[in-house]
Parts: structure tokens; C-alpha cells; sequence
């Protein structure tokens, strides 16, 4: 059992309706919904202290929240955090330098600090982030919209942030990276923008039928976006947009592929539209990279004319 | 510095207003307030899985933020929860055993589970509870409302809680305790229940001029309650309500006293009112153990008329 089955089972068992987008959906008033997400990232499993900073650590617990409010298409509004320190850490600077950074990014969005928690850890860093947003009631974006039809679309480049885990992977520094181009891959990974302002416009403008972030990899967040709708979905590689350095890294086309559709946290949006909408729209900063199709469950990557199937081949914890 | 200190210098370096009750408030709209709540619990510093079972684990992890919804005299609506599970505990039945026991305390107070994020965790079980609740608009009772004269009462017996983690702490076990009073102070401690109904009553009937949860221990959270209040407050040791059992197991009136002013996790509610409302209401489950003065950050305890300091000596996590 693989943990998006486990969350299938939970909501089951309890007759959980609410449970499975990106945010829940709470009715706050006549006029409003209010969104809510949490996400929990572990020192080893989300983030090594010795690849990163402080600050870049605050900015990326944020920036994963706000990237699951983007993909509704609200506006943040306000944020907790909890955060459990080791000894080590409490006696140092970092905490400073973790709310620094995580400050920084919540005054892009005047997402105002509401509460927390703050508590001992034995030996790993642990920091629980929650993040609220409003948006105009019944307006926000499902995973569940998609109709065959719909052309598929993301914000931008693709692969860039897995390509920055490699590098940091294979003993690449934050500070003396290669060249500039691979230290922009490894801020990729360290420094996600959440896409706030471009799904607020798609939301706004009712462009948008289905969306998710981008947080597991294109292969898995497309399933889940097609599990949720009920629909299929044709994904051509050569459409795909992706960071010009990713081609001298991976070393071949595979290589690039495989970062480009199975690769985590670029925390881009995935979404389908209409496409004359969309070109009606004038909306030239988005990538059309598919076609929803009526092939239920059926995910398939289209290669120069050869069709394969395409599995989910994105993070998976367990 | 500890940890309430630290809060402290973040609210003031990010002009945070809202921070630094049991719950943030936030209006939802003309006619209801939102509080909400985050609760951090990592295995080894908040629970010990040898001592427990993962449906209690379950129940405390709800139970500590309902307490906080509690203390503003909130009617809890919905939670979040956010689990880092090991590989062992993920191919086991404990998350199953850990949302049954979630589950049954939510059913009693209608919570509904609306989202949450689940996580590998290297090497130690981590959780975050997160609920909030409701309550009509400027309605929220706060620490903050304290006043000279007023008498501090508490909901029930204190040191139950401290008293079974000594029992865990001395090899006592859940199952086979030497006796049923000592098992009832075991389950004091890994199954508290939050005093909701009693909150709301007292909120309803405008009887508490501030409150606060018993997470901390009396001697700490009566401190955060009158430094939030700016005010004092004199304990009278006689009047303090305990458990049968307590006197037996701590072998000594100090030892009590010890386990009554500074144990945590009574999950108790700590509040201040006028007297003469609370006994024209007819308030007869509730304890009244002292007084509000006005020497501002002077906590008292009176023992047989013999007046010292009572340092807050409660729970810190550093």
C-alpha cells in the first residue's frame, strides 16, 4: 500500500468528503471559501541541513503551502508553523534565520503568521506548515474538472528542481556550484516560487477546468489529476519545457525525460483548459504539453508519433 | 532562553498581533469567529510507544488541540492531522489503530477530519494536530481578561496526568498497574479529555473573564495567564482539588503539591471569574483555588495562611 491508497482508505473508512485536492474547501461566508492545506517536511527525507541555509529552509516550508493554495487558484491569507528543534539548534541562530527566510516570502504575499507550535526533537528537524487562502465561493479549481477535450498545460520549465537534488546529490554545494547554471538548478530545489499570481489570473478568468502543483512529478500529479476526474490523458515529450541545462546534466535523452516527468518540486501548476480559451486569453507564459482524453485511468506519453504508456514514476514515500 | 521567550521575540520582531493564545482568531464572518489551533507531538518527547497504544496516541493527539478550542470557549468544527511514520510502523496496523482512536474522540464532538499530509519519518513517529472551531464574533475568551478581585478557579483534579507518566516513567505498565486507582491516573495521563462542553458553558453564560488550558502545568499557565492579563494571583494550597490516589503514590505533601502545581497535561481548564456569577449560576463542578491581585507578575501560594513565591516550574520544552 503506497500512500495516496492508504489516503483512499481513510477517507473511506470515515466517510471523509472532504479530503483529496491539493486544500480543503471550507464555506466561510456567503461571499467566501476558505482553503487549507498542511504539509509535513522531515529533516533527511524533505531537506538536509547540510545543503541548504536556514532561511532557504523557512522559504521552502512555506513555498510548498502556498504552492498547494496556487493550485486551487486562491489567494493566501494567513499561515501557521510548528516547528520541532533539536537541542543543537534551539542554542543557535537558526531559528532566527529559518523565520527570516520564511518571513521574506510571506510579505511577497502579506501572508500574515497566526500561530505555531514549538517544540523539542530528539534528533531531526521537523517543521509542520499550514496555510490558508479565500477565494469567491464555489470558484476554486478541483483536480476533478478535466473533460476529454481539454488541452493539458504547466507554468514552466519542468525537471529543474530534481536536476538541483542531483547535484546536490552527487556532492554539488549550494555556494561553489560548477557554474551558474547548475547553482540556478540547485536554487530550483532549494527555493521554489509558488505560482500565487498566475493561478489567481487562470482562476479569475475562469480558465482553469482542473489543477494541481507539481510536487511529486508530472507523471504522478497528472495521474492523480486524471484519477480525480476520471479521465486519460496524452502527454507529447516534445512539448515539454524544460531548463536548457538539463540536457548537458542528465547526459541523454532519457536522462532528461525521466527528470522532466518523474522529477519532484518544481512546484509548477499542472492545469487543463480550453484551448481557444486559453488562446483567446493571450496567455503566452503557459506550456501546452497534452490532451485530456476519455480513455479513463490511461496516461500516455506520445513520442515522436509512438505512443507509450506513461506510469506514475514520481516521489512516493512508502 | 525558553520557549516562551522565544515566542515572545518573533511576535515582536514580525509585529505579529495575533499570536500567543490557546487558539488564533480570526473573523470568518459578521456573525462567527474562527479559532484555530497546531499542536506538535514527537515520539520520545510527548509519548513513549511502549508506554501506549496507537489509538490512544490518536485520541491525545486530538484531545491536546481540542483543549486549546476549549480554553477560548469554542465549539470545535474540523481538524487537520499530519503524520511522519516510520517504515516499521507504515507496514504495520498502527496507522488504522491511530485513526480509529482519532476517529472515536471526533465523533463525540462532530470534528470532521477535512485534510492532512502523510510522511515517511526516519526514525521517530511525529505528529501535528491542527482543529479549529467556532464561536459568535468578539466572543472568544482570552488569557487576557483577568481582573483584581476576580477568583481562579479550575475544572477538576490536577496532577492526575503527572502522576501516571511517574507511574509509566517507574515501569508501571498500561495493562497490569498495581491497582485500578493507579491504572485511572495512567489513563489520566494518555487519554485526556478536553473540557469542551464546560468551556462553552462558560462562555455562553459570560462567566470567564479569562481562560487557558492546563497543558504546561498550573504554576506555568497561571503565569502565561496573568502576564497575558497583567495582573497576579494567589493560590490557596488547601482548596486545590487532586486525585484520591495522588497522596498515596507521591508519599509526601510536598510530592503532591509538587504534582498538583507544576505536572502538565490535566487538560483541565484554568479561568477567572467573579464569584458571585459563578455561584448564582450555580457552578458547582468547578474549583475554586484562588484570586486575582493586582502585583502584576506576582504568583502567590498561601499555605495555611504562610505566603511565597510560586515560580512557574511547569513543562518547558528547552
Amino acid at each position: 500500500m503506497d500512500e495516496f491508497e492508504f489516503i483512499k482508505n481513510i477517507k473511506k473508512r470515515f466517510s471523509l468528503r472532504a479530503i483529496g485536492d491539493d486544500c480543503a474547501v471550507i464555506p466561510q461566508n456567503a461571499e467566501t471559501d476558505l482553503v487549507i492545506t498542511t504539509d509535513l517536511l522531515i529533516e533527511e527525507v524533505d531537506f538536509r541541513l547540510e545543503w541548504t541555509t536556514p532561511g532557504l529552509i523557512g522559504h521552502k516550508a512555506l513555498a510548498v503551502s502556498l504552492s498547494d493554495i496556487a493550485a486551487m487558484g486562491a489567494e493566501p491569507k494567513w499561515a501557521m508553523i510548528s516547528v520541532g528543534v533539536t537541542e543543537t539548534l534551539w542554542n543557535s541562530k537558526f531559528l532566527d534565520e529559518f523565520f527570516d527566510g520564511w518571513h521574506d516570502l510571506a510579505a511577497i504575499f502579506e501572508v500574515e503568521l497566526i500561530g505555531g507550535d514549538t517544540s523539542r526533537s530528539p534528533d531531526r528537524l521537523v517543521i509542520d506548515s499550514i496555510v490558508a487562502g479565500e477565494l469567491p465561493r464555489g470558484t476554486a479549481v478541483m483536480r476533478s474538472g478535466a473533460k476529454p477535450g481539454d488541452g493539458v498545460y504547466v507554468s514552466g520549465p519542468l525537471g529543474g528542481a530534481a536536476a538541483g537534488l542531483k547535484i546536490l546529490k552527487e556532492g554539488g554545494k549550494l555556494k561553489d556550484s560548477a557554474s551558474d547554471e547548475q547553482q540556478a538548478l540547485v536554487m530550483k530545489q532549494l527555493r521554489p516560487l509558488p505560482q500565487i499570481r498566475l493561478a489567481s489570473r487562470l482562476r479569475k478568468a475562469g480558465l482553469a477546468s482542473a489543477m494541481i502543483d507539481l510536487s511529486d512529478g508530472l507523471s504522478s500529479d497528472l495521474a492523480h489529476l486524471c484519477s480525480a476526474s476520471s479521465v486519460g490523458a496524452i502527454v507529447n515529450a516534445n512539448d515539454l519545457p524544460f531548463e536548457g541545462e538539463l540536457m548537458n546534466l542528465a547526459g541523454s535523452v532519457e536522462g532528461m525525460l525521466d527528470l522532466t516527468l518523474n522529477g519532484g518540486e518544481d512546484f509548477e501548476l499542472l492545469f487543463t483548459a480550453n484551448d481557444e480559451k486559453i488562446s483567446d486569453a493571450g496567455m503566452n507564459d503557459v506550456f501546452r504539453i497534452g490532451e485530456i482524453t476519455a480513455n479513463t485511468g490511461v496516461i500516455e506519453l506520445n513520442r515522436n508519433g509512438q505512443t507509450e504508456l506513461l506510469p506514475p514514476a514520481g516521489f512516493k514515500h512508502f
